[in-house]
């Protein structure tokens, strides 16, 4: 039986394995320092899609489908999929999920949503519910845009602390056991030695679906989940400050729950904070008597270089988060580089309505621990 | 450890208590043949706000509200609330939910919801994961209209097939444990012998908060989860006929899971197929070489009188099933009158974006079986 560890933390019976896991993103993201990393990097935004919902549900699709290249076992076992992106009525899910025909928990946390879904995915696979599930989201720029400011055309201003939304998908592969026989060897991998491949030179010429040497295998063994906590911001321009506390909510009863330090991790890892954000959550810890700066790191600021690519405060939306742990993360905890890491994705939850109501903006952060084994 | 069975259902390990339900509902629900059994029917639909929106969540609220005013030492034990809408980005929960404070997961499967945090739900407390849990799910003919269709104030046609979203919301406490000292004297209740309100009399002039005798317990039992299902329909009008494939296909996976017949249940209830999706059902289901006809009962076709009402083909959202199995289902096994019930809320997926973008709108089912004790 799974421990309940304070008022909203579990840790998980036996670790639950990221199996396996995949990215595909569009081409200003390939373009990014990651760029290299990214399972696929599409040619255009559409991927030969009419529209920009559809474009969003082929990136979902295509990071589903690429688990299932990688494991190709995995499609008869699968029992549940778990999903959900950022547009009205998750239609990015729905449209890009349904040819797979797999029962199917549609979720919402904005952009924490890969956090919800790898919380919920691991505790149904913890609790004998499934021997493996599938978590996947996503979000879309021109989607995104389009559902929450204004229609691209406009070329509306983008003000410093605003972010850029990503246009990916990330995948994972929860499973109760460990891949026994996994392919070690890189495919299409320029270097011959694979420990050359070991993540120390990210961004740098890494040839695409360069297979990482895994040393160790990957697994999550515990969750917080998230409260949705409103500082009464208004501003969606600047989404980092309206999810910053509830970041600051979750890592603060995580840490008090299992009665850690920071220094227990690795890392703590934000989903899309961007620049702005971050400096409000450091601020509030260190309020509340934690200083992580030294260990946070956000998939925001991670995924574009801000300066060349004008992406302002930085990444965000459902890919975001989603996309890094997949393409960055999760190889830095399989090659050995880092032990244990706290993986927070961060959501802001309004919409147009809301906004235009003059609702405020409240926000909601679902934690996991990610470590290697 | 729970039991998987077959491709996509799950025996729970013990029976999951709902242990308290409540019901909040607008004006017209309250004017309906199920008036009467509503825990809360406000006086007009804004409950006192300034929008559609906020009066939704104040009906969800007010739901979760009742639950803790039935069982007032649940507030302190419930570990998650797991909770959905129809609107775009889910914001009749956020906002409805917020200060309850609960770590809480959001979800989406348009009306089908509310059979989907009760899937959920349940597999969280029966893993172990919680001792009890809160569901809530809700939905507002005006906050739903002007998201996928009209502005109220065009008085736009309505078609015969056409469904009225209900206004109101349900909320349910999931729990491991029996209620054991469960106040069983009617409050308010004009009857003298208890017996005289076991909902024989539905539609009669039992007065409001009314307490139902309770014979017996009412628990969770199983689960069937939902895929997305798509037969390529695109009326937005006719939410039942795009509904129906997808209840069809849960049904059939769930009888053929359990090795069961129709007959196992006193009735086999969809969300909201009105009275043009149970027809298409009832079909496709004959040709899978089922016949439910005399045990299906649909929460639209229940809650609205259509013929005076106007309400067309029936009621639909994701308040309707949460309200009926409320008000109407529960105390029905509760009292003793059935034993065990397949109840399965039907979600139409779609949005106003993929709508106008000429897409199809497929469907999905969530099914629990939920049994007297």
């Amino acid at each position: 039986m799974s421990k309940q560890v304070g008022m909203s933390s579990t840790q998980l019976t036996k670790p639950i394995y990221i199996r396996e896991w995949a990215s595909a993103v569009g081409k200003k993201e390939g373009e990014g320092p990651l760029g290299q990393l990214f399972d696929f990097v599409g040619g255009d935004d559409l991927l030969g899609n009419k529209t920009w919902e559809e474009a969003e549900s082929a990136f979902q699709k295509k990071a589903v489908s690429l688990l299932f290249e990688k494991d190709n076992e995995a499609y008869n076992r699968v029992r549940f999929i778990l999903a959900g992106d950022l547009l009205g009525q998750e239609i990015a899910s729905s449209f890009g999920l349904k040819d797979f025909r797999f029962p199917m928990f549609g979720l919402y946390g904005a952009c924490s949503t890969c956090g919800e879904s790898l919380s919920l995915g691991s505790m149904l696979v913890d609790g004998g519910f499934a021997e493996q599930v599938v978590c996947v989201t996503s979000s879309h720029f021109a989607s995104a845009e389009k559902e929450f400011r204004y229609p691209l055309d406009y070329g509306s201003q983008r003000p410093p602390c605003s972010t850029w939304t990503v246009t990916g998908s990330g995948a994972y592969l929860l499973s109760r056991e460990k891949h026994e026989n996994r392919a070690q060897t890189p495919k299409d991998c320029g270097k011959n030695n694979p420990g050359d491949c070991a993540m120390e030179s990210i961004a740098s010429d890494l040839p695409r679906k360069c297979v990482i040497e895994r040393k160790y295998e990957v697994a999550i063994t515990a969750v917080t989940t998230g409260k949705i906590i409103d500082y009464g911001i208004k501003d969606s321009m600047n989404m980092g400050a309206c999810m910053a506390p509830a970041a600051c909510d979750t890592i603060y009863r995580h840490l008090k729950d299992f009665e850690r330090e920071p220094e227990y991790y690795d890392k703590i890892i934000t989903g899309d904070l961007g620049t702005v954000g971050q400096t409000v959550l450091l601020d509030l810890l260190k309020q509340k008597g934690f200083d992580i700066s030294e260990r946070h790191m956000d998939c925001g600021i991670e995924i574009f270089n801000s300066e060349e690519q004008g992406t302002n405060a930085g990444g965000s939306g459902c890919g975001c988060a989603a996309s890094v742990l997949a393409a960055y993360l999760l190889p830095r905890l399989a090659s050995g580089e880092w032990k244990r890491i706290l993986f927070l994705p961060t959501g802001a939850l309004l919409s147009k309505v809301s906004f235009n109501e003059g609702k405020s903006i409240p926000g909601i952060a679902h934690a996991v621990v990610i470590e290697r084994m």
